[in-house]
């Protein structure tokens, strides 16, 4: 892992780039003051990246992952057998962050390739990097359709700018990313007055965010999170929007602490709540949040909340890259999920 | 002031200790891991503590004022003129928080004491060491009297144990002092089966609120204020209790910011608020709080919330030393106010 110091003249700074033999990574530690690029050259450079807290949000960690597996293949070149070539470079991978839902669905991704492998003569290191340009590319592109499902949805209630509150949670991996996107897109339609950033102690997500968010000039202030309430009362908040660590077939939502509380708040100010994230997020075989064993799904190894549950009758709309579901409930989230619906 | 360390056996510890010559008080910062007294011997000491955050809550802040004015007199010895010789204690003692309402109302007890002077040879350094006593004191019956009152409201209820909610203000002189104080009561009444406290970034705030607790084995659980919706949704809470920095005429509540959530998060879910405060927090002259100029009276000078305002129809009872405010209002809050009310 080298490091190098570069000042950036020109935003939107590329967070992730692919450079052939090694990956260039922003390294979110650093922003805003310095923006310093870390290369990583094989799985272990891409495994001490994540632990290291150089990226921190789910999807990016997914993807140095996978850039990880393509490395750790090319500095390998050649093999009989790939699965048991890679063995040790999936597990040091999925080690560095066991919890992640999206790194295991990465990694997951990436192992099923090399183990389908057709028998013939192929660039397996070139094969899982485009592997890992693909899962980049697609992530992009479901990026910008959030983006615009999410502004079609704010525009079709109210034509006019906006004022936004969103959580912005001091773990590791928060769910916040794809709000903060959404924010991006939305200024750039024009339709944020302004987005308030609502915070417990979490000095070093708010400055990135902050950061991410100037890149497309959003209108921000930070606050507490204690806050939130009286600044529904006073300062005429339209929505809040929220990430999703998991969402029930039903619609109840898992979410980073706090998460609940805002969305009592905003029902009581009479705010519009939605939540960004990806279909993935999406659980299935989790009825509702009722099924969940608090102590394994929301507590931390201290018995401290780390995450509570949102009721789906508080979400007024979830937005995915595969559609919106509005007054989310079990029909209406199988429907979108439905492989055979068309778009 | 002089440092002595001094491990305790036996709580329950007194903040605060009159030796004659001088004034022993609890190092709070040092609690619960070494128990610390710092000795002032003069007003410069009284206001050097105060500025170092030796003592913090409101309360102890303005005793220790009364003391060191009594440390200035008795260094003085005689003198002709009393106004005149005190003034320049009484302003650096005034200077050390400039905000605080409650030291400000200390030292006008003190000062309006030194102007009344009869006009004979009396001992004045004494006659303030009783003045500053006798504060003390009367401070101490209030929280008997605001303990055994709140207990009554609370077994009124509900003569099982129950499970409470409070507030922990990182600002110095938060206002939980008396909250936690009936804590203790209703502890030593049997009607704590849980106490939750609820506080964002404030570990020293947190570490003595413990420490206070804990002399009178309140079963206490210290949680981040964004889990406070997910546990009263879960964990059975019946009462939120909260301090008071301000109380306008009609009942509305001016307090540490995170109150106003908490107060609707409590009404959400059925518990009962509670708001615990010496008689001198109602400001009559404040109608309401739509009175008020948010810039001026919630608001740091970095534009953040230190204070929200919670509506009167939010709040169940309000416990003073004088009396019970239930569902308050303009007329419940004048009778009890009322010079002429008959105990």
């Amino acid at each position: 892992m080298q490091l190098h110091p570069r000042v950036s003249a020109q935003p939107p700074v590329p967070a992730l780039e692919w450079c052939d033999d090694h990956l260039r990574i922003l390294d979110q530690r650093s922003v805003p003051d310095d923006l310093v690029w870390v290369e990583c050259h094989d799985a272990a450079e891409a495994a001490a990246a994540i632990a290291h807290g150089v990226v921190r949000d789910a999807v990016t960690v997914g993807l140095v992952a996978a850039y990880g597996i393509a490395l750790a293949a090319r500095r390998i070149g050649h093999a009989e057998d790939w699965v048991a070539a890679l063995e040790a470079d999936f597990g040091r991978l999925a080690r560095v962050r066991p919890a992640s839902t999206h790194l295991d669905w990465v990694l997951g991704v990436l192992a099923d390739r090399v183990r389908r492998l057709p028998d013939q003569d192929l660039d397996v290191p070139d094969l899982l990097a485009q592997a890992a340009i693909s899962l980049q590319a697609s992530g992009e592109e479901s990026g910008r359709t959030v983006g615009r499902l999410g502004v079609q949805v704010i525009r079709r209630h109210d034509r006019q700018p906006q004022r936004f509150m969103t959580l912005i949670s001091q773990r590791a991996g928060g769910s916040h990313a794809g709000a903060l996107s959404l924010m991006r897109s939305a200024q750039r339609a024009g339709l944020v007055e302004q987005l308030y950033l609502c915070a417990g102690d979490a000095p070093d997500a708010c400055r990135l965010a902050l950061w991410e968010l100037s890149q497309d000039e959003v209108p921000t202030a930070l606050h507490d999170l204690a806050a939130a309430g009286q600044l529904m009362k006073t300062d005429g908040l339209n929505w809040v929007v929220v990430g999703a660590q998991r969402i029930a077939a039903n619609g109840d939502l898992i979410n980073d602490v706090g998460t609940y509380s805002l969305a009592v708040l905003a029902m009581h100010h009479g705010l519009r709540f939605m939540v960004v994230a990806p279909s993935t997020a999406f659980d299935l075989a989790l009825e509702s949040a009722d099924d969940l064993d608090p102590a394994d799904s929301l507590l931390n190894v201290d018995g401290q909340l780390l995450m509570d549950v949102t009721p789906a009758e508080l979400i007024n709309v979830i937005v995915t890259e595969r559609g919106l579901v509005e007054r989310p409930d079990e029909s209406r989230i199988a429907e979108l999920l439905s492989p055979r619906r068309l778009h």
